[in-house]
Formats: C-alpha cells, sequence, structure tokens
C-alpha cells in the first residue's frame, strides 16, 4: 500500500535531513535589474534556483498568486515549475482554496491531477466542505489555515463557541476530518502561547509561513511545532529566493544556512 | 469622475431590467452526450449561451474551479471568455481568493487588471488583509463571503464575539472597509431569519448564490435582499446554462424565465 501523504512527509524529511520548504514566490519587482524578468527568464531563475537548493529542502511552496498575475502564462510557468522539481521535493500549492463540496472537487482535480501537486493550502470558511473533496486521496495533503501571523488574523480567527476559540475548533475538526492521514495545519509564527495551545490539540504537521522577510521567531516555531513528535515545517521565502545579490551562490547558501538553523534548533 | 462599482451595479441592473447573474459554471460531465467537450467546444458553446442570455442578465459569474480544472489552458479559456463578454455585462471572478495583503495584492492584479474582471468573490478568513487589495480601485468591486448555504457553513460562521456572530461580524466589517462604495456581500438562499438580519445591518449588494439547482427560495431571497433599497444579485448557474436540452432556445428561455421571476418578486 502506498504511504500516505503524512506519511510521505515524515519520511523525506528524514531522508533529506530538512524541514524547510522553500516559497517559491516570483516576483519581477524584486529581481536584481540586471535580471530577464519576462516568463522565460523567471522560469529559467526558478529552474536554476531549484537545482541549487533541492538537496536543502523539504518540499516547494507556489504560492499560486505570484503566477497568476501573469494570467495563463503563469499558471503554465506554475505547472512546467511543479514538473520540473519532478518529485526531487514535495510541491505544495499554496492557493487558500475553498469552497462548497462540487467546487472544491474542482479544485482538487485541477492542483492534484491536472498539475501535479502533492498538497494545497485552504481556507475553512465554509467548514468542512472546503476541505474534504482535497483528503479523498490519501497521498495528497490538505494544510488548512488555522492561526496566521497577519495582524487582521486576529479580526477572524479568535471569535469563539463553548469557550473554544475559531482557530482551535480548526485544529480540532481538521484532525477529526483526518481519517486518510493526510491533513495538516497552517499556523503562522505568532505568540508562544497560541502555537503551543495548538500543538496541545493534535499532533498534525504543521505549515508555517511568516519566517524570514516576515519577521517570525524561527527557533520558537521549530521548537514548539516539533513537540509530542510531530513535524513543522518552516516556510522561507523571499529570504532564500532572493537572497544576497540573487546569485546561485547567495541562494545555495542562504537554504543550507536556513536548514541548518532549523535542523540546530529541532 | 467615473462612478464607483456599486454604483455601476445599480445603473446597469435599471439599464437592462435585471438582477439575474449567470454562472458560467462549465462541466463537461453536465454536457449532453453529442456536444463537443474540447476545450474549443466548451468555449463555442460559452459563446453562444452569452450572446443567448446577454439581455437577460446583469452579470456572469465563472465559478474559477471549473476552469483551473483544465489547467492554463482552462485559465485561458476564462480570460477568453471575460473578453468575448467585452462589457456587455459586468463580470464576477468567482475565486473565493483571500491571503495576506502582499499576496491579495498579486491576486488583485490578476483577476483585474490581467484578465479584466469587474469583481472577485473574497473568503475573510485572514481578515481585512484578503479584501483592502482588491477594493483599492473605486470600479472595481469584492464580493465578501458572508454567510453561506452550504451544511457546513454553521461550523465556522455562527462562531461569537461578544454576542456577535462571525457573519454578522463579515457583514459589519465589510461596511467599516467600504469607504469606496465597491463592497458586497455573498450571502446564501438560506433561512429568512439569518438573511433579514444581515439585510438589517447594513445596504451593501448581496451575491446570492444557491438557487436552481441548489434548491434556495428564490421569491424569499429576491425579497429580503432588495429590502432598504438594496441590491440582491441572483446567481443562477447550472439551471440555465444547463436548461433542457442545452439547445440555445432552452438556455435563453431558462434566463428569461429567471429574470422575469425576480423582477416579478421585487
Amino acid at each position: 500500500m502506498n504511504d500516505t501523504f503524512n506519511q510521505r512527509l515524515q519520511k523525506i524529511s528524514i531522508a533529506k535531513n530538512s524541514k524547510l520548504c522553500i516559497g517559491l514566490d516570483i516576483d519581477p519587482g524584486k529581481m536584481p535589474n540586471h535580471m530577464d524578468k519576462s516568463i522565460s527568464g523567471i522560469e529559467s531563475y526558478l529552474k536554476e534556483t531549484i537545482d541549487f537548493t533541492s538537496d536543502f529542502c523539504l518540499a516547494y511552496k507556489l504560492n499560486m498568486a505570484f503566477y497568476e498575475q501573469f494570467g495563463f502564462k503563469g499558471y503554465e510557468l506554475m505547472e512546467k515549475i511543479v514538473n520540473y522539481i519532478n518529485k526531487r521535493n514535495l510541491t505544495i500549492a499554496d492557493g487558500k482554496r475553498g469552497d462548497i463540496g462540487n467546487t472544491t472537487e474542482k479544485y482538487a482535480i485541477s492542483i492534484f491531477d491536472t498539475i501535479g501537486f502533492d498538497a494545497i493550502t485552504v481556507s475553512p470558511y465554509m467548514g468542512s466542505d472546503s476541505i474534504l473533496p482535497f483528503v479523498q486521496n490519501k497521498e495528497k495533503g490538505a494544510f488548512v489555515l488555522c492561526l496566521t501571523s497577519n495582524t487582521s488574523a486576529k479580526e477572524i480567527q479568535l471569535f469563539q463557541k463553548n469557550g473554544i476559540s475559531l482557530y482551535e475548533h480548526i485544529a480540532i475538526l481538521a484532525n477529526d476530518l483526518n481519517k486518510n492521514d493526510n491533513i495538516g495545519l497552517v499556523v503562522g509564527a505568532t505568540k508562544p502561547d497560541f502555537m503551543n495551545k495548538i500543538r496541545g490539540l493534535n499532533s498534525l504537521p504543521w505549515l508555517i509561513p511568516g519566517i524570514g522577510a516576515q519577521g517570525g521567531d524561527l527557533e520558537q516555531s521549530v521548537t514548539i511545532s516539533n513537540n509530542n513528535n510531530s513535524l513543522g515545517i518552516i516556510n522561507v521565502s523571499r529570504a532564500i529566493i532572493f537572497a544576497g545579490d540573487c546569485t546561485v551562490d547567495d541562494i545555495n547558501n542562504a537554504a543550507k544556512n536556513y536548514n541548518n538553523k532549523i535542523n540546530e534548533y529541532s
């Protein structure tokens, strides 16, 4: 029998000695002036970035907005990049998708079958309808937005029912729905008491954005997320793919350094 | 000075004598056997559908999942369809997007500038960061998910803070953010007491899915949404674009009938 998505995460993390996810959030505005900012220029840059970082990360996360800004050509680029990674690492579609069941089914086809991603990030405002179609295939995974580190997150995620905050409820709901061992949570690098509370609820793997350019605390995020034999995947985007002068050496060193630091703290 | 998005909605609704939005949610599985289900076949079907319904609706809503299921070719089809509508009607990207600010900005570029949609549907789980970048341009609009009619919506949307339910809070927040007169709400065709409560909070326009194949009550939705000189836009998808035998006559009649019924109830 094939491994579930969460088993794949664990196995590849051990094999690659990495809990690092690199966010391939391409942004022509952040590329040095001398670089080719056409779609094909960006494609070359991303492929080179992958070749020089693949050994030092568990997964790549593609923020879909950064590709969709170029229209269908950006969407095609996203498909090419997933294909280029070619199972060297896991691939996560960061699309925060989520809709009623019959629509979520179409997103699952798009992300998993058509493009071939291994996992997706999900926005749970419409409840379990937004999640279940993504987890029918055990080998593919869904990271459900739980608690995010942006300022306005508290406007929504701290609402309560029977003394339970919405973000805690999502952590519990996600665990209840995790029949196929392929659900994780998106937990931002935020206050330790919040992170500890979520980690105390279950041992689902976490995808943790907000490190690097966004300023979240790396040591704390690694320590809390890995408690109870759980897995915390640290996502770093800009601080790796736009490291230094964006040379392959700069990018390669940034990936190695982040990976080493995460492993030190683990 | 150019009209705001909400002014455009009102003016076009009056000019076309319509509060109907047609959901162009293409699904090869629902097309009759004899029809060409290739991308180009679907394109022809959609263009014909538009030509035979454009006079009887205010807007078209494209559910992005149904296009993305075909990968970049579906994304390109979506761009072609928006271009084909060519301002005869308003166009709504039903993508339930929403992320942190710098990512939402990229989605706004994608939806409004690159593709040329007039409005988008937004999932507010991350708070106002998920909304604000979509409403910087007064002429473009954002419909924020408020209360949806799917069964699992209640798992999230009925959470409370200080006696206010999350869906009510979203209605209030959306109104507070509506500085540019271009925000609306997505309110599913659900129980009248919920709908009345939301309509009592402000006069933002509503986009109302769940009518037709999904079984929501049309008369009640029209009546409540239009209270207080507000505008309720009724979305019908499958019951129009897959009406009868999918002939142009069937589709044309279904659009006319829905439009007439909505106008009777208004």
